[in-house]
């Protein structure tokens, strides 16, 4: 019953065989193997015209990355309060683009909100130079409160960066997760809402460690193979990445695996629905559920077994969470089972 | 007959089974797992004391974090000219160091020379603000000309280092290809000496993607858990950089790796040193082999199969190369065969 | 009737005749001159204790570089919502310190409130990387909302701080402003509350370009002049800012100008006060005044020829202005005269 | 006889006086003011199109301003080895522009040699990644050598960085004294011959504190403003540098302060040339001069009085000081007289 994180699990069988597979031979380094461009062109095809696809290490890189592609002097980068880029990476988005500043915008249920995005924006005058300069908005798809934006939210805030010049990031680190939630393409999740550059993530869906930095809009790309390179994040056996995502695009591996790890989050969901003990803060659609609970229930159900960490009740949600209770994050992964579900749910009453 | 680079192999069976081995089950992420900690413990029992080791993707990270972990502004750290840092990261040492500056010391067959060394040093006088101030030496075992630094070379290096108040990095991305040429152990190489800090590689001697930085004197290890996450270099599935290394060091396996790339490229000097058609620019003791041949040589090896590197004669052995000959960068790997060796030597004539 | 801000004046007459005095004859440069040290010697005298004191030219810098000598990866200071070097800095404190963060922390009338402070601090458990890590605490004195923290406020401030080990910086670019206002010496008003850097601005009150970064503690400069020159910040004819503090401190200039200052805020108060078409926002004590009028006074007031910036109603005053009202910030300065006032006054109505 | 620095001296009284003209009344902050704007407008005529200027405090902030202008990821600038920016600035230009690098060119005479810097900047092959890509060219006018580029001298380097694309900066601290040594326009000597950006340096040549960073191409200018706040080199009182611009400007004092300057160093050099007892290291044409003496008349010189640095040999220039000799930095400046020359050659006998 471990709900801790979508990263506690390993790698899916496939993944492991293709490393295997292509673990003998030679092969020329840094990205410029057959095996690597295979897979670019599959994101090519996947997204239906030519990207800018580059190969990372951890989704922090990537995010990071990408917004110091689009980075200037005095930057300054719109985010959910609750994004990982400002709540979980130490810093990195700022260091790699020489000190930008991210903005943390308010919104429910880990969701941007266009009005309160606007609000921010408005705060930092053009040519004011005093203030610093927007350069970016990141949206997280799907959020870090396992919701998931739905096309005419995207679309809102795209209208909101396209009106001030600013390219649209999508931190995309449970991005299959999202996909089979809404049932869209990558094209139409992104490009067709208009996202310019999106982090791809393979880890937290089955893979060991695969990212990748897709710029949907190529023209922005011109400075990232210096930019990966310097900050570390060139491997010269590249292939291993690209071993991965071939075997995690083969057959459309990477959106069964989602999908198992939605349909378990759902399951979740209904047992704790079901209960009388628990109550959901609020219903998300991907890998990860939100229940409230008796702070004795979560002491009990970490005695038997389960693995789970309490969370901050987000400051969008205020008096979500009474005196006695807990707010959980669970999250499910392509190697939950519904026999971990069960007995979780069972374990609530 | 791939002789390009040691990064142009895949991954050792043994490395990709060990992959496999731990793919399955749940385990704490960023490095909290039992694989980690089992690794970890690998590390201070193979340098006979508590070291502060840290996992990260590639050499470059490795290399530049240790050299950002011990800067100080306006820092100035001395390497050889031809070094891994200041030739092939891109500036990724300055970019993790806000800016730090690399000098370069000449020195023969690509070890730094000691009088060169203090002369440089010397430029930059205590307190001197207009200068700079030092603040690292890093050397490169084994070198990027495939020369391998006696213990007594080693120790001159770390007096001066010492006299200076200064921290002596190794950047060890072959490290065991130094290790078995001479004999000694990890800590006779390093702590013996004077090494404080090791970029430790595996990469290049049969892991996919297996690199850690190790402080040998953990007090200089105080930010480095910070440095490494805001680098975005902490990998949450970190144990799959653990499952190499545990493979790698399994039966000694990383050494075995070692001396065969080694024994190969001695194999090929041999060859090279019967041909007349080609001479050694200067003898090696690691993998990499560095013959001068006519150009019309090389390119008739290119028609036929052989793949490499023509390689800049080095500053600081000027006249080397004759005006119709080229220098060659041949290196070997454990995934080179005799029958590459004896083919491309028969070539040769 | 130039109320737009404190650095629209000139400099004070006693410190262009001591740039005029000063400015013949030969003296060693960046700082070594006799005019330098005597100056150092009187911030010693003035605290009370030997002070490490650098030269600076705007008080960007001065923060900038104290934030900076204090900081460290991940690193996440602690400021109001409103201070100058979150608002007003176009990210200069994140540039010098290679991407470390600025949290705004909400209070009424521009001062960190103490119980939101431990709130954000507690954001950021000690040794957890993905947060970063606490690295300082900055408060502004006077604040950038007019008013003054009491000894009692700053010393809640401080006893957060030491709590955490945070050193804790003072933007001082009103420093004399403050400190006329609560009738205290430099030291009781920093040292003896537990203050540790402090910038001290001497532009806004009468110089052209003077700003002193002063380390309480001198143990925390330890890098301060690296930092200093690497930031471009070591001026050659360091002696023109000497200079100007050799006249602000003579015959305790610098507080009788701050003195006058504050008066005229405190004759504009009470103009305000007493007009029955304005009110006060908050009570301020230094030399801002925050008055809301009739937006169509505002237009009146200009077409008049008085100059002042319409403000932000701050966040944690919400609902303060009225839907046809306007808040403006009015800052008067040694400049300033009676008769600029009581224009004001007469126009105000 | 003081020869240490020309940043010994104090301001000249023309400038001193502007100071004081200008100190009282009120006019608008950073750089808004009509001051600034009418120096501005000099610029524009003085270099006979419109310029984009930005006042900035020291040399220092010029130069790592202009150079982070132009900088991108793994970017490598060309210096001559001599150059102040790589031999004085501890860093400060790689540090204001994220980590890029100074690459040192080597050169007789403190002039950047065309055929050393092709070979280079042929080290950085186009789009590879490893080696970091070319930004820039920079060379000093006059050299730190006290030399000056002839116009064929600066249109060779000019063609070369076209060549590659590169902007081309020059360092001109001692730029007026190179402009009256050639007897040519700024203009004449910058624009048409190729130069983009140019650091304009005032302070040497008799000003307190004013250096002016002029985009000569203002298309490199679109992040300079955002640049100048967040390297906190915003002055709030722009104006005290524009009125010390407006003295310099006024009736050609800044060429008649660097003719002074530069005829006080040729009635130097002739003394020495004179002597019996010192020689000229190589003749010079602004305003310093790099005399050879035997170490025991330095000595004498010293203890009577005179003041000045011993110099390092240039690499460029081995074998020039006999081991009983040493070089000499002699700087004249704006307050240098006769009676200081006359006494000093005097003394060399």
């Amino acid at each position: 019953m471990i709900f801790t994180s979508d990263n506690w699990a390993g790698a899916h069988p496939a993944i492991a065989a293709s490393l295997t597979a292509h673990s003998a031979g030679f092969t020329p380094a840094y990205g410029a193997g057959d095996l690597d461009q295979k897979v670019a062109q599959t994101f090519n095809r996947i997204f239906g015209r030519e990207v800018a696809v580059f190969f990372v290490g951890t989704g922090t890189a990537a995010n990071s990355l990408a917004l110091s592609a689009v980075s200037r002097p005095g930057g300054v980068s719109f985010c959910h309060r609750d994004a990982h880029v400002i709540a979980d990476e130490c810093g990195a988005p700022e260091f790699f683009s020489q000190g930008s500043r991210l903005v943390p915008v308010d919104g429910k249920e880990g969701k941007i909100d266009p009005t309160n995005l606007e609000a921010e924006i408005a705060r930092f005058p053009q040519g004011f130079v005093h203030a610093g300069q927007p350069v970016a908005i990141t949206l997280t798809q799907a959020t870090e409160a396992g919701t998931v934006y739905q096309p005419d939210e995207i679309r809102a805030i795209s209208k909101i960066a396209k009106a001030h010049g600013l390219p649209l990031h999508m931190d995309g680190a449970r991005f299959a997760n999202a996909l089979v939630a809404l049932d869209l393409t990558p094209a139409q999740m992104t490009l067709d809402l208009g996202v310019d550059i999106l982090s791809f993530g393979g880890t937290k869906n089955g893979c060991w460690c695969a990212e990748a930095l897709v710029f949907l809009d190529s023209s922005m790309a011109g400075q990232a193979a210096f930019l990966q390179k310097r900050a570390a994040q060139l491997y010269s056996k590249s292939r291993f990445i690209a071993a991965q995502f071939d075997a995690y695009f083969e057959s459309d591996l990477w959106l069964d695996l989602a999908r198992h790890a939605n349909g378990m989050a759902a399951r979740l969901q209904r047992g704790i629905d079901a209960s009388t003990n628990a109550r959901l803060a609020w219903l998300s659609a991907a890998n990860e559920t939100f229940p409230i609970i008796p702070k004795t229930l979560a002491k009990d159900l970490t005695a038997k077994g389960a693995l789970f960490y309490e969370w901050s009740a987000p400051r969008s949600h205020p008096n979500l969470v009474g005196e006695d209770e807990t707010l959980l994050r669970l999250v499910t992964s392509f190697a939950t089972t519904e026999e971990h579900i069960d007995r979780f749910v069972d374990l609530l009453g």
